[in-house]
């Protein structure tokens, strides 16, 4: 049985031991002292949660919640419902860009369906988890039964689980779910105070028109239910999604068995609200990847308190950001492991 | 014979026939339009260097172009000018951070030798072009000769032209040089019109002492020199480099050959201004990879018409920025290569 707060409990803070004995070395590389940026923040930070002075990853796994959004049906995107299962079957043909991408930095790809609006032949790619076709629209109430958060929770940490079992030792999280740019700004706005007017962006490209609709959507979606920041998982079951509690399950999964987690962009991002909301340590756990189009992004990015590493006007989602960032991350650890130290190369240092 | 004249009449403009079908394709592929941002710029921009509506790249090259400077003797410098030879052994013992990263991604390091002050036992990694044991200083007088400036130019036209020869379809370019952030901010002035004060940073890391010796050296460089934008080869001559020269030459071979080159940070910048000073055309085979730490960087890069796609505070040089993002953009050719087809995957497109 899935106990969350038990779950929550097992989150701890990075080993500040461990990152001090790879400062140390990152200091000895023979490089001028600091000089290789977030590379080097980013190998200390897999050093403190890894509790590995230089720690190293094999495989990588791509995780992509699917789902569906009752609140498309206010005209919020600029793509029909249908799109959303017509996405996975691309992602397991793979066509989509994320594919492409998690073939390319030769990470897994696993695609769950927690809440699509169709029904999926048997495929030894999709895991079919499905908690409801797509939540209930959160202009009229909340958008899932407690019930319903509760379960999409648990797939997303049941998923990451079995993925850390069999030796992912980093995990990228994306999504696909038309509609959920709407669910994950009106999250963002409960958690950062700021107005949907001011966080609330053009998703994967609506017009001016349906951008005034999907404003007046959250807005509606916020006075119909109320939710509160100080009780994430209500909020989360008010105005989220399945693949976003999906995507929150997951990431609390990695936090508790200290693997690090890649977001992607906007809406992993507002599952990592909600996960850090539920626990503040879980922010040590996560690594950004991309600063997206979407315009409450980096509003977003501030509040997690983790710094964009690609900038590339990107905003399909899916995981791509995430996907790409990997063979950075890979980079940041060879670095750490592979470089000459200034005593071994007989370099000299700043002269005094 | 090295004919720079000839050279820079083979620079031709982008081909906007094959981009245009380039475009239209990725307009086809399963994401929405423009949904992946700078990915898409890449591939479009390589398919008009190259022209080839689906480019795709096998063999990568970065050329790490090394080479002395005489205004080391002001004092600018962090670091001890010997350890500009200490850092060639350290690149061909494969334990430089350029090593990590080029072997990360599956690029030839290519190390020449175009103005160290220092002799080099023969190595197979090596490419000895010695033109002079580094620069004069340039407080005192033109950084070189005439004749040393071509010769370094061409040692960059020939280097290039030989790894073309042997099938490199993507150059990333690299340097190392004590005191040549120096130069590079001299050059950055004198192509931008903006004062030493405003654009000369802290190089690898000097401190606030050192940041005055190094503005007022520059200042000094440019009165004694007198160098004139408009004359783009003159100023290289009066205060630039060997190695900036050399790098000079690698960007006219590859825009002459049609083939794609990564820039990396303000040094190779300070070569792009150059070039793309001799010929403006010459922009068009550029590709950005980071925003460096380097205060002038920024200018530089609007200068040079480019868009930084990582952003990671990074001050080494060497080319490891370069290095960095050349696996995406092979990502993005993927993208454009693999990628379903809405026709083909049954996808619906944007409701109207």
């Amino acid at each position: 049985m899935f106990d969350l707060e038990k779950l929550l409990e097992r989150i701890e803070p990075l080993n500040e031991a461990v990152m001090a004995k790879t400062q140390a070395r990152l200091d000895d590389l023979t490089k001028p002292r600091g000089s290789l940026g977030v590379m080097e923040s980013i190998a200390k930070k897999i050093a403190g949660i890894t509790g590995k002075v230089i720690p190293s990853i094999s495989k990588k796994t791509c995780i992509l919640m699917a789902g569906d959004h009752g609140v498309t049906e206010e005209g919020v995107s600029a793509y029909p419902r249908e799109v959303t299962a017509q996405m996975v079957l691309n992602f397991l043909e793979g066509g989509a860009a994320m594919s492409v991408l998690t073939r390319h930095v030769g990470a897994e790809l696993v695609v769950v369906d927690v809440g699509v609006n169709a029904d999926f032949a048997d495929n030894h790619f999709l895991w079919n988890k499905k908690v409801a076709y797509g939540t209930m629209n959160m202009c009229k109430g909340p958008a899932m039964t407690p019930e319903q958060t509760f379960k999409a929770l648990e797939v997303g940490f049941e998923t990451v689980s079995n993925c850390l079992d069999e030796g992912s030792e980093l995990i990228g999280i994306g999504e696909m779910g038309i509609g959920n740019t709407t669910s994950s700004a009106a999250l963002l706005s409960v958690f950062s105070g700021a107005s949907p007017q001011e966080i609330t962006g053009r998703g994967t490209g609506v017009d001016d028109e349906r951008l005034k609709l999907k404003i007046g959507a959250i807005e509606k979606a916020l006075k119909v239910n109320s939710p509160n920041a100080s009780n994430p998982l209500e909020t989360l079951t008010k105005v989220g999604g399945l693949e976003i509690a999906g995507l929150t399950g997951v990431i609390l999964g990695c936090a508790a068995r200290r693997v690090p987690v890649v977001l992607d962009g906007f809406i992993s991002g507002a599952a990592a609200l909600v996960a850090t909301h539920m626990n503040p340590y879980v922010k040590d756990y996560l690594l950004a990847s991309h600063l997206s189009e979407e315009c409450g992004h980096k509003l977003m990015l501030e509040i997690l308190g983790v710094v964009p590493i690609l900038h590339m006007n990107m905003r399909l989602g899916e995981g791509t950001g995430a996907a790409l960032v990997i063979n950075i991350i890979e980079a940041a650890l060879k670095i750490l492991k592979e470089m000459a130290t200034f005593s071994g190369a007989g370099i000299d240092g700043p002269t005094a």
